[in-house]
């Protein structure tokens, strides 16, 4: 280990605690996530020599939301390969990540896997491969980060079903095109769950951990191939923050994907993976904490992937 | 050097002498760069530690087009700093480069400096402060590569001003929002001779070394910090190839800049600089022979930034 | 009666019937409307002092489709008066008539009732105070055409509702924006069969004869005011032929609403109502013959409403 | 004369004078403008029969602005005929007047003459055709309306083209189309000089006669034919009123055309011809006062085209 990480993260925390984030705000539309206190904090860092460092509330659960994203991208392609890519793009969407207009335009095939329309096109490909596709991505992580108990949060779950209609609508459109395989409805209930599994801080920096360790896992057992890890790293930096994907490359610089509940991963291939948690959100859905968090964190060790 | 890279370059030229580009063309819009054989491939690579590697037509000089936009980039940091980055954002485009939609969407302020309403903006910021930016890139390259003697190619500017009414019509499109500081005409002007600067892939490698050398030249001389190196190609990696910045990502997984002269530059940084050069462009404006070209140099020396 | 009209509508039919429509075709997503004989036609115009001139099929029934958007319009505008215009808009769309784009871009308004995404609105504001939604068109369309055995055709709502996801992504994505406020499969349900109802040509002339009379009916009763009159006609004239408003006011002048089941009704206020109808549709999926049937009967009387 | 337009005119210019405007606004972008008191109203009715009646300061010139394009496009006609609809379309926009957006998405064609694109367009096809572009709608102004001082003011000329860099870019783009045939910078001027064409309500009234009398004008010489005549009512309906077209129709309901500079023509064919003025716009740019006394007339009157 050559940076003294303990110390770097203990920084990273009294920085944090000393800013003001009120004009970040919680995402809104999930009335069960309203109860997490707006101040909590979280980050976990794991290195590839397989040392982990936590601070703050790195094991109290949140909603992992979009961060599920990432997974069920890897679990679709294990099932089927590089098919995947005929039903997915991978290019920047360049437009809000639940917009419907470049969908249309584009005939129903989703720009990336990270937008709704493709995690949505994501969920519809392994409810065709998987047996329990409501409960295959949260058993993926619970593999992956060696905690089987891992569940989706039914409240949070409920809550998505009822404010889901946005998403319907998506599906709907890439039905209308010929781009589903799987009834809206089942699709978009696998989407929904996957959205609610609940993890800690310290969970998701191991989930993500084969990210940064050439696919292979906390376990030593091999995830996916070398080759692809580098790929979903390459999705991961050109379309994982949503509308924030270039600010993010240019002002940290690492493969990473964010979710609403005020979750982000992080990686640097051959360093670490990292997991900071912080539920306030910036005005494009990222923790405003999380973001300025892994910016002092590239700056204090001086190097990013550029 | 880890690599056998004089071995890894001549098997990259040998597949490529051997395969069918017949679906790929030239740039049709540039009169002058029609009498290019078809067929010339280039492909020089600079390593970290000083060494030069080269093959193929890498002392013939060609229309750098779009590479330019990198270098008038750093020109326009350095005499603005970040006030740059309030006249020019930095996320992906999402849309085709010369579009005109969502220049018009976001009120004339362009997506970022790779795509042409970016670049002409950047051409305006440069005019504002250097004394002949008709020639302040090309000097700035002639610095960069040790070669005083590089020019703008005036047949290809002259081609570049007569079917330049796209460009104009941005131009004029970002004056009408309050959104460029000098004349139209001078503006795209400079721009028009920028892109058609004329440069051997061995003189483009040289001047990309710094971008892969943490911000010093083959001179040694310092030409930005390390900070904004990572930045400039933070900003290649998501907005520099195009339409197809996703799966060049995705693909190859380098910083890298394309130009429809059937250039691309490229880097990893800490370890080397790349120019490829053969004019066939695919669907999207980048080299056909190019990308095939950096894809099998990455999988050779089994290495990405991710 | 000022024209021979019967010496018209003959002349008429035989051009027609010279005519070759092959390059138009019927609609194809509804298979239940594939066994229509493609070269059916029927004319047949009421005259404001009561005269009814018919040719061709004029009793055979047809599906009307779109038209139906017409009186279902009127039926709103009973229950809800001007309230109605807070929910729909009435400006020309510009794009085409299934489109989300513009109906995400503005916030889940629809452009005006006779897109897509506006019927399905007003089928929502007819739910909301109508007893039997799914029949209120069919029997609203029995009285005014003096039949009330007008029926909904069942084949033709089975097939509407297999292929109505695109109309369910609409409803969707207005549910979603808090614009729709019955359940969506409630809402498209009435719309699919408002949209089934079969009907004739001299059925349909004489259902729409109130919009040339003032807003009184073939039963003499007032079914609508004079000036809520003048208003239906205003926005089938800018509103009412898909993507081809604006070419048919040009080249034939007068308030119409087409179906993709070939029908179209028009009307020049105090003069007469027709309807005419024939099935192959032409690129924006107006009726070909009826447009040219409407064109010569425009020539032939020498008037327009311009 | 059926009606005592007289006393409605008093009646109208009552009303005008006793409604709070405040919220509407001069035009700001024409300094020139800038000058014209506020309240200014006048109104001049033309009818078939060949009476004339005025109010308010109907013999104080305005600025036409986009009330040219109407006569443009007569001229245009006459030289080109039907050629003229290769080059422009005629169907409602469905976007402001002075948008790229579609333009682009349609590769150079305007949607119809009274967009910005589309009138641009048909002073580029008067100048391939009149001896003196610049002049030639202001000419046929004066032949119609029987005044040959009819000019442009310069004052106005010159703070269009100050401000012309928007129009300059719809310019170019439709140039890089080639769907332009003259230089831009010649075709914009005479666009901006056939805008800044300055009369009376008076004469205007008396200029547009021809639409309401079959394409015959005030000296009875025939002007275009009646069915001509038509085609332009329709356009004006259809296209007339920027983004209120729909809105116009629904609730007023005849054929208009409106300018920037708070000048409104109308028709009723057969009827009469009708011009308007007064300073301040609405939100769509249409003048407040305007559409009011329009509406208050077609109301008097009791009938409008619908």
């Amino acid at each position: 280990m050559t940076h003294n990480y303990a110390a770097i993260l203990q920084d990273i925390s009294d920085a944090i605690h000393q800013t003001d984030f009120t004009d970040a705000r919680k995402v809104d539309y999930i009335p069960a996530l309203a109860s997490v206190p707006d101040d909590h904090f979280a980050m976990v860092l794991r290195t590839a020599d397989g040392n982990e460092l936590a601070i703050g509330e790195a094991d109290l659960p949140f909603s992992i939301q979009s961060i599920s994203k990432v997974f069920a991208l890897v679990l679709a392609q294990r099932a089927h390969g590089d098919d995947l890519w005929k039903a997915v793009r991978r290019e920047p969407s360049g437009s809000a990540f639940n917009s419907l207009i470049q969908l249309e335009q584009e005939h129903g095939i989703p720009r990336n896997p990270f937008i709704n329309a493709g995690a949505i096109r994501v969920a519809d490909l392994i409810a065709s491969r998987y047996a329990n596709p409501d409960r295959s991505v949260a058993e993926f992580l619970g593999q992956l980060c060696g905690n089987p108990g891992i569940r989706v949060d039914n409240d949070v779950y409920l809550s998505e079903d009822q404010h889901g209609d946005r998403n319907r609508a998506i599906a709907y459109l890439m039905k209308s095109f010929g781009k589903l395989d799987n009834p809206v409805e089942d699709v978009v209930r696998a989407y929904f769950k996957q959205c609610s599994v609940a993890m800690t801080a310290r969970e998701m920096a191991r989930a993500a951990f084969f990210l940064a360790n050439k696919g292979v896992g906390i376990d030593d057992r091999t995830v996916i191939a070398p080759g692809e890890t580098s790929r979903i790293n390459a999705l991961m930096l050109t379309c994982g923050m949503y509308d924030g994907v270039g600010d993010f490359a240019f002002t940290v610089g690492i493969p990473a994907k964010s979710g609403v509940g005020g979750g982000i991963i992080g990686v640097i291939p051959g360093e670490f993976s990292v997991c900071v948690w912080s539920p306030r959100l910036d005005a494009r859905g990222n923790s405003a904490a999380g973001i300025k968090a892994l910016e002092m964190l590239i700056r204090a060790i001086g190097r990013s992937v550029f």
